[in-house]
């Protein structure tokens, strides 16, 4: 199976040993050890979202301890969150599992209709607290992209430098898309697109719908004949927006929802060629026994896809 | 035909030996090698409209490789990408092409009406990746367009002084102009001047139409009988505007057309004595046999234009 | 004759004899060498109207080896211009006039209530291009102008710590002043001053009119009795504003006209006690031969004014 | 037979492209390109020995020009120079030929018992020169060998940031060594085996003797029965010894000698499987046509060979 | 005749423009300006011999204003000496002639059988001070040499790129040599090109002796049989010793000494093709009026030498 994951690092040809080094760990740890699959477990919720809204429903999950415990009950390949969750853990679980330290976050006490994340981490913490690779936020479709890029520019090229992976949430929002555009199938691919071309090894968006937010692109995909009806035509249209394939693309699980709901979301996904899934809330906000059950049924899924 | 590339390469006579050695190697590539003319493959439409408005049409072009491939099947001087497309391809082919690695990029996601590019990448980035040139766009008629000639300003600096010459993308656009001003032959000349004052190497501009944007401008067309009917007319005066001829300067292609229409402006521009055409979507949107037969014709084009 | 010279250098005192080899350079070039008086030829006029506007008049122009020429022929003191031009001919030229690089220039291509030239060059490029002095262009009266101020005064430090002087174009234009109040004797003197005060060596402004723009300041040219009825009169103002002639002040041409006109002009700022003048479209919008003899005559002037 | 040089790429598995494109760039240059067989010229002697012992025999070799020409004529795959003989053909000849700036040089008006040469040159220099890649001569066996390997050490790493091959001059010389052993079997392997572990990309020794230097190796070579009694048996030894033949290992033609002699030795090193030639003396010191005979011959047994 | 002055200029090809710049001033200052020859005045040996040594026999040389005098009255195309000296006049004389300052030197206070001079000023210094280039002193033939030759790399790079020339006194002198041999024609060439391999744009050496000193030189010297009979013989051998002619190299007068004993040497010095001489002690130790005689008469033999 260790085809697969070196085929899969031979796409990422003009980086460092050291970044491949810490792609392959990921990718050989964990229930999908391997596969050149994924499932990580992400807890910047506290952040973006508030203790309570994120943490009351599951109150071991206040404890940053948890989601390290999590991760490695469930067989995760990774866990990523914001600088103070790794400071909290680091050293207890220091080369237990890939660490993925998210140097943006957004918090809910101030809304934008332009947001942009702030900075909280820098490329020398992910090194002292022995992370497998940076994590960072952009928000395509806001009037403050632009600083976003060029932020993630600059610490991408010190994070490679330093042999550490970039992993990029493209999550489009902002003044220049609807409420529907953030989730349209056009506008994730573009988001994939837009990471892929930032240089990200990692790129996470969010499960596209079949709307069509911009009249340019509806032109060509009518006439294309671009297949958008299900969420596997749309996701596989996201994974080839990803340079054809050469680019690990992965899924988020989006808000809390019911077991079978989640599930018949993940077959979709996989159905469509993601490369996994990063899947927050819908596991940490469960007790750990039923997260863990959810989080290995989720694996057996992305093991048996093509 | 070395004479003629010596010639240009005299030009640039403020310019260390390494910056003439990168432009003569864009100059001795390709079937054009050794005329002084350019046929370049620029694929950023990927960032700057999606993926799928670029790509859908010949899905191949979602891969990166795929143009390399093209640009060498063709014969092309050189490949211009931004940072994420020649880094997925840049070790494969090493040494095989001149590729320029365009470090600004302006997604559709957002639009303003004083557009501003963001830095995608930097002038390390161009040396670690073996680039022969940096590419960089500048937005004159924008409100913004002054932060752009600093940054440009300051990656030229850099990139000079470590032996990379200056490609740069001259587009007019933005609330100090109209729709048809974006082309009119007065602002294309202009742009073409404030590139070549700005200390480019090589100018690109849109090939330009025979509106007149400016009064004060109009004036002087009309005064001093500048002709400007034709496309070869209009490309002269472009060419011209450059420093009286001593810099490169070269057309873009535009929107997708039919093979005759390309065909015909190129004819056009080649007789106006342009340095040659970046060809993008008229190229990577055909089939690759296609797009092959099409630069070569163009390519022939410039080898019999005086 | 170089009595005239060690006396006007006497006034930059706390400047490193780096900065006064300069200026004496500058001061023992061409057809004035000697008299501590001036005639720049300045040509930035590509950059900020536009090449058909600036050369269509006399095609040579284009040409960035025209005004190297021009300037020769005509024994200018210094040569002035952007980078690109500069870069253009600093090889060829080197060592021949001393060259003054201007590192800020607008564009027409936007207009704003309140203008700011973008930075185009470095001190580093003044260095490496062998240039004897620095141009800079501040806006008084822009609601910009406290940027340009600190532009300058940053790029000032570093020129004069590597042995450059600087020359500020300080031209008023923006929100704080009616248009007749760009030119006001009042403002021209004020904007003298603060030239000076920013630690300017030379000083370039336009001519001034009789009009009085400020409240403030009339009140007091009218209690005080200031002579601004003549042409000498207002020159001779402006001079005694920058710090009672202990700076040099020189004047611009302004827009192309007949050459009756333009000696007019000449003969009234020499006889108010300028410098100088720095003529630019009055001089190359002419054939070269013209050009020489107008620049010549107006030499002749300054040479004959006490 | 571009496979050739894309499996020797291959090797070089932890550079950056930029390295990579160098490497390419010289084996895809002169009369063996594509064959990853290599001819280069040094010219370092008249720095090393002296001009008159350098150039007396063929008095054009005192112009740096003519050893460009002779590079070119010759179709050599590089030229190899200190500083002063570079920068004084770089312009002229910017991107004919690959360059290797040579960065440390010794000379022979002192003579140590523990030679060590000076740093005459840097990374910039090679950068702002338009270089293929940097040159470094080391001496082990000398006690200052240490210093030296770490000054190799330091420029290797800014050269590999900026995407320039290493090229490594081992020569054993110093009070560790018998003069015989400076050319001893295994003292040739060793310091080949030692570039190597510095991280050398190209890889110079001198065509090494039977002789066996040091006591405990040759209990091995006998106990091993490590064949060492033709040139071509010690080639093969001396490139196995620079890690089983991953690394290019080129030999250097040593004092002028007769035609013969010269092709005699070229025939046994080619014989062993080294990968080029590195010709001075023998070169320059000829008439211009009989050197590029004599280089082209030899280039024709290296393409012969298998 | 300024003709020569741009052939000269020609040579170094891959300076800035700045260098050129430089290199002009001293080449259009003074009785030579034109010829492309030099007569240049050093006073170092206040800081070399001791003041009494050097300035008792003619007391006004004690005063630094004294030396910038001679300069001018005597046409020198530039004036050489270390930080004190020209810091105490550097004012006064802005501009009035090109200044060489000496960055490092020796004093005679402590004697060592290898030499190095103490460094003992900066570029910053010769930027402040309004030099025209940098000097600095490299002893080959001490065991010190290397680390001269690293101090001169540094020290030139930086020149360079701030746009002033480099001219290096190349004294041998050292336990490598006896005391024949620093003046050996062998080591005096050898000298030279050391200087222009270390990137030197002006070469002061001794004027040679018909002595060799090295046995492998003799040799060749014997062999090809070149000539080193007459001054002109080895001044000639010199000259092509430093890149066939393409680097300017100037001789030293040496000790005090009669007029016609001077005036003997020079014209041998320059019937051998020398391009100038530097001429201390033998001016500045004689009453000026002689000195300025003595100088002048000195740049008639250069300026009626081929």
């Amino acid at each position: 199976m260790q085809n697969r994951v070196d085929e899969i690092l031979g796409w990422y040809e003009s980086d460092h040993p050291g970044v491949l080094k810490n792609l392959r760990w990921m990718m050989m740890t964990g229930n999908l050890a391997g596969t050149g699959k994924f499932v990580i477990l992400p807890v910047d919720q506290g952040f973006e979202h508030g203790p309570a809204r994120s943490f009351a429903k599951n109150a071991p999950g206040y404890d940053p301890h948890y989601h390290f415990e999590l991760a490695l009950a469930a067989g995760c390949n990774a866990y990523a969150a914001p600088l103070g969750f790794l400071e909290a853990g680091a050293r207890k679980y220091a080369g237990k599992i890939p660490l993925i330290l998210k140097l943006n976050n957004s918090d809910s006490l101030f809304s934008s209709k332009n947001p942009k994340p702030a900075i909280t981490g820098s490329v020398k913490d992910a090194l002292r607290l022995g992370c497998a690779a940076i994590g960072f936020t952009i928000y395509p479709g806001s009037s403050e992209r632009n600083d976003m890029y060029a932020e993630l520019r600059a610490l991408s090229e010190e994070a490679k430098d330093n042999g550490l992976p970039v992993v990029v949430w493209s999550y489009p929002r902002g003044e220049g898309l609807s409420k529907a555009g953030e989730t349209a199938i056009d506008v994730c691919a573009y988001a994939a697109q837009i990471a892929a071309q930032l240089g990200a090894h990692v790129i996470k968006v969010k499960p596209p719908t079949n709307h069509i937010e911009q009249d340019a692109a509806k032109k060509v995909y009518e006439s294309e004949k671009i297949p958008v009806a299900t969420l596997p035509d749309r996701v596989k249209h996201v994974v080839q927006s990803a340079f054809g394939g050469r680019r690990i693309v992965i899924f988020s699980g989006g808000e809390a929802k019911g077991t079978d709901e989640v599930l018949a979301e993940i077959q979709g996904i996989a159905d469509g060629g993601a490369f996994g899934s990063i899947m927050g809330r819908n596991a940490f906000q469960r007790p750990m026994a039923d997260a863990v059950k959810l989080l290995k049924t989720i694996q057996d899924i992305y093991r048996k896809a093509k």
